[in-house]
């Protein structure tokens, strides 16, 4: 997907908000465990009622990966039925994955090719040649770890250099040389306001993916008003709060619900993006 | 596996090879391309050749993971073969995962509940809470990534703070108050002496996983001169050398008499241990 595309369905739906399908077996509703594949039946669900209100959806594989096999066919199954039924939405491989060079390029082959992901997280330690190989997939995305939203954010992200600039500074800016704003995107979880706003002067025109809002508790109001630029340039995520909002045969609804409480909350903030114009 | 066993493992079999099963579904013996699962069956193969020499096995799951399902087959019957078949042998899922901290529980789960592997490699960017949840697993090991033998390690590892301290010393530092020796080690892709020297000052009792060496080019006498302590210390990975060392029917024999001159170049550098005591 182009970020064209991508911001154009943001307007059209008016939302920026990305549903982080986190299914833990141990947290969904009892009585999907009687299906073939509770999973991804749990998956589709939840699909089918919020793709109205959202843009994204987020995997993280971690969820998939505990489940071994079994998991990893619930993986490509939602993935493949998010690609194939909603084509215009945007599907992120939550994997954190950044190896060498060769071992990149297969983790690419892995989300890009074997699967249909648009984007995949990657973590930045091992630096350039860890994060090119995902870049040379025409519209697709990396999406780079530059501040993450927990507590062990403080450990190494924000070691100041000699110059006083933050690591995390430094991979944002660090970063800009391997790829535009066309085709990576950022992770910030910062949760306040002030943080976002330095960030914003970094990378003025990225889409920063911002996990931290809902049960990880940032305030949607302040993230829009310092991190929206003038295309958006926001995807939001909510995992839990969405997911997790009913444990009954009534789940679905409530994720309905809850998403589209979010999504109505972003229509105003976009407005100030409409209004600008 | 405890620290103890590990290194009896090595005095026994007077080696510190690790064999890394970085296997190519487009590299192996065409052969094989006909069996039902060519990867397993090229796996099995090497590491019944391998096992007399090395004491540890290394499977990156990128080379996996990039086949699908069927790669994630192929991983858990390779190491449910090396951990049945050959117990006192040390399995490492090199991963390179960090999430959150719920998440990195998830990711644990996969590799020691799921699949039965003796410790993974961990992305320190996310800090302590991301790298903890790995550690509750008693005699599971957890190998964080320090310094990384390519390229782009130079992008953020050698980043100076104000202290002159650097990005990879820092993690050396401060992920020595998550876990003791017995449960950590680190990956350290030194080739050369000069550093490694450097490193066993900050980690006098770690044990390294140094994946640097041949194919990937540092010279094992040196990594060995430096980085060895009184209890080896050391796991040095060699996959391509190895694996990769004919690509006819007689690959498995190449592969023995590799493992088998690194194993007995290794039994001359651990003497200067012996020789000591």
């Amino acid at each position: 997907m182009t970020k064209q595309e991508l911001y154009h369905s943001i307007l059209r739906k008016e939302s920026f908000l990305c549903v982080g399908l986190d299914t833990d077996i141990k947290k969904i509703p009892k009585h999907l465990l009687q299906e073939d594949d509770p999973i991804f039946a749990f998956n589709q669900a939840i699909i089918d009622a919020t793709q109205d209100y959202c843009v994204a959806y987020k995997l993280n594989l971690a969820f998939y990966e505990s489940l071994g096999i079994k998991g990893q066919i619930a993986l490509e199954k939602t993935a493949d039925y998010i690609s194939s039924k909603f084509p215009d939405i945007f599907i992120i491989a939550d994997a954190k994955r950044g190896d060498i060079g060769n071992t990149s390029e297969l983790y690419a082959r892995a989300f890009f090719e074997s699967a249909d992901f648009d984007a995949v997280t990657v973590a930045p330690y091992m630096g350039e040649d860890s994060v090119k190989p995902f870049l040379v997939y025409p519209n697709k995305w990396v999406i780079l770890l530059a501040l993450t939203s927990n507590k062990g954010s403080q450990d190494f992200q924000f070691t100041t250099d000699a110059n006083g600039e933050r690591l995390f500074e430094k991979v944002l800016k660090k970063s800009q040389e391997w790829a535009t704003d066309e085709q990576m995107m950022y992770v910030v979880g910062a949760t306040q306001g002030k943080m976002l706003e330095e960030i914003r002067i970094i990378v003025p025109n990225h889409f920063l993916l911002v996990p931290g809002v809902g049960a990880q508790g940032g305030s949607l109001e302040e993230v829009a008003r310092y991190g929206m630029n003038s295309q958006c340039g926001l995807l939001v995520n909510s995992s839990r709060q969405i997911i997790y909002a009913d444990s009954t045969e009534q789940f679905a609804e409530a994720a309905r619900r809850e998403a589209r409480n979010l999504q109505e909350e972003m229509s105003k903030y976009l407005q100030w993006i409409t209004n600008a114009k």
